[in-house]
């Protein structure tokens, strides 16, 4: 077992234990034998790493969650999703108008935002339509399968700072969010979420947010629909009731089994995700760690269950620390794949109680027509006798 | 008060609350207007928001604190520092080799590192000679007097896994980690730290770390120089002793007052640093909201002072919440800036009860000469009477 250093480092010792193999590199690509880069103003990506968005028309993109580590969405991967394209809003010009039902009607610059005081906070964003396409192929990668949501550290102000600021009446219980952008997105939010935990935010992951994320200012409204959390706000009206938009009526409802549509449905319920292994990983018999990612809007994930077999048992994984509420969690559980066909799942449970459901019970409640927004079965990935890894099922077949 | 939305919208209502306007646009400008961009596989910062590393010679660049919220560092923007410049490390060919005193020596390729169980944890990392430097003239920005700390989720295997693997002897009290740039840098760690909470990390907020931050994979010891962090890394040897390379007797040693140097002197001891008001912000009259970060290599930072009359009297500032151990902490103190020329001063305290000494402090300790490593005196800056915000003394004039 003893080994010379030397050989090692030259790459000439190959295998030393079963399956590790020393680096064989040319003299000419030694690393450590030329002198590298200078330092710059703007880092890159290494050559060899090339994540990208799954781009899905010119209405969205997803992150790609099987390049991913830990719970932070790198900015420029943080999934898109708009009405009427991204528009290029230049910061001078941006203002925000605060009117209806309050005492001071108030037209805030963005200066005027940031010189109020901030928070930030570490928070998914997900659009209600993740999960619920029809994957139509077993070979979907978890960006395929649920890239439309991220998680980033949020900065802004809280909406509750500037309602008391313009003196925002009693009687008014619902507020309209209008976007600045082509689309004019318009939605109906209750004046509770802004004394709750909404912000108006202007920074993500430590840096201003992205045009794709709203900029120059975004309403940020945790653990709920992403598209409630209007994107380049220049507009929020207090009102007594809600404005019924055309974004919540003709869209972002939930038709139910019973011929009804569940409207004003902002809470995104618990889900979870597997990351790995997943496709399009091929595997190796041994102990690999099964890891993805688990969120509520309801709070903090407090268990992820795993089940090796098709759902039949299931045990706890490991929580990434810290959890934080309305955030992406890293779950890790440590397991031997002996070979054979096994199909792995992940189940999360949120600190309500709610435990993610499985298909079954979603199209019991929902109907097989709610393909579409707020649908979080459990899903898998089938490990293939060969080790290939492909989505286990079709939830909405 | 009340006033016209229509108006409002159109730019044309111009001041409705004293000191806040409503933005003129021309209607060709307008991108309610427009269609936006499609989505794209990569985002990009909007074209107004230009934050930038400031290159500090071949060998170092740091991180613009003034231009960043809340915590988390962009990876673009995380300082640099190296002593070779940057290596071209192709992954498939990259390995580390641990040997020495252990049972079984063996050499890892990336994809053994990653199939090993992983943690992820939010860190700062910072290099020795941080605010260590002089001055030089009192318009410094943040990013000059401070820039080589930032902060990151690191994801990687924890040292000790690969211990337990080789089977690190017990007689093995010291490791030397080896990078595989042109420096081939070399320092020597004691085994505890490995035990404790060392990492080899491979992920940088949510991806692949970058180039300049040891990609494929660096040694990670939380809360320890920056240097000691060894990136590239390519063999760790273990020993009964350390190894007295030329980074830890030639340099990374502390003068002390007595004439005696100090070595192996990995902890960072806790620091604060206002990013806001800051050079070369001028400021206008009113409530503003004092923040910055504070860290410490001890665990958890407990408590920021803030002093608006140039240290004589202090105030706790509200620290954002999760505090995380060993990572920047983002602390906020409202204030009302009535006029008259002001230095105003942080102060970070740690769960040890270490308090961020004061200057005279620190080279009562160290030495005038000192300057260089492991230097942490409360900094401040001064508000001019006529609003403008430069750096308040020069600690080592």
């Amino acid at each position: 077992m003893k080994i010379s250093r030397r050989g090692l480092l030259a790459g000439a010792a190959g295998a030393v234990v079963a399956g590790k193999t020393a680096a064989t590199q040319a003299p000419s690509s030694d690393p450590s034998k030329v002198r590298g880069k200078p330092s710059r103003a703007l880092g890159q990506r290494a050559a060899a790493e090339k994540p990208q968005r799954q781009v899905r028309g010119a209405a969205s993109s997803g992150t790609p969650h099987q390049d991913l580590y830990g719970t932070i969405t790198p900015a420029d991967l943080h999934f898109e999703r708009h009405h009427g394209g991204v528009p290029e809003i230049d910061p001078k010009n941006y203002s925000l108008l605060i009117h209806g039902m309050v005492e001071r009607p108030t037209v805030f610059t963005l200066a005027d935002l940031k010189r109020f005081p901030a928070v930030s906070r570490v928070h998914f964003l997900e659009c209600s339509g993740n999960f619920g396409g029809r994957a139509g192929s077993a070979e979907i990668t978890p960006q395929q399968l649920a890239g439309l949501t991220s998680t980033s550290e949020w900065t802004g102000v809280a909406l509750a700072t500037l309602f008391r600021e313009v003196g925002v009446r009693p009687q008014a219980t619902w507020f309209l969010a209008e976007g600045g952008d082509a689309a004019l997105l318009t939605r109906s939010i209750p004046v509770s979420k802004a004394f709750d935990d909404a912000l108006i935010a202007y920074g993500q992951n430590g840096e201003a947010i992205r045009p794709e994320q709203g900029y120059p200012a975004r309403l940020f409204l945790p653990g709920w629909e992403g598209n409630s959390s209007v994107k380049w706000l220049r507009r929020i009206e207090l009102s007594d009731r809600p404005f019924m938009t055309r974004e919540e009526t003709s869209k972002y409802t939930d038709p139910m089994a019973d011929g009804t549509a569940r409207i004003f449905s902002f809470l995104m319920d618990a889900r979870s995700l597997i990351t790995y292994p997943a496709y399009p990983v091929t595997l190796t018999r041994g102990w690999i760690e099964i890891n993805g990612i688990a969120w509520t809007g309801s709070g903090k994930i407090v268990r992820v269950d795993i089940s090796t077999d098709d759902g039949k048992t299931w045990a706890a994984a490991k929580l990434q620390s810290p959890v934080l509420p309305k955030a992406h969690t890293r779950f890790r559980y440590l397991w031997n794949w002996k070979g054979g066909e096994v199909v792995i799942k992940s189940r999360a449970v949120d600190e309500t109680g709610y435990v993610q459901p499985t298909k079954e019970a979603v199209i019991a409640l929902r109907g097989i027509s709610s393909v579409g927004y707020h649908t979080n079965p459990i899903t898998g990935w089938r490990i293939r006798e060969d080790g290939k890894v492909v989505y286990a099922a079709e939830p909405w077949s």
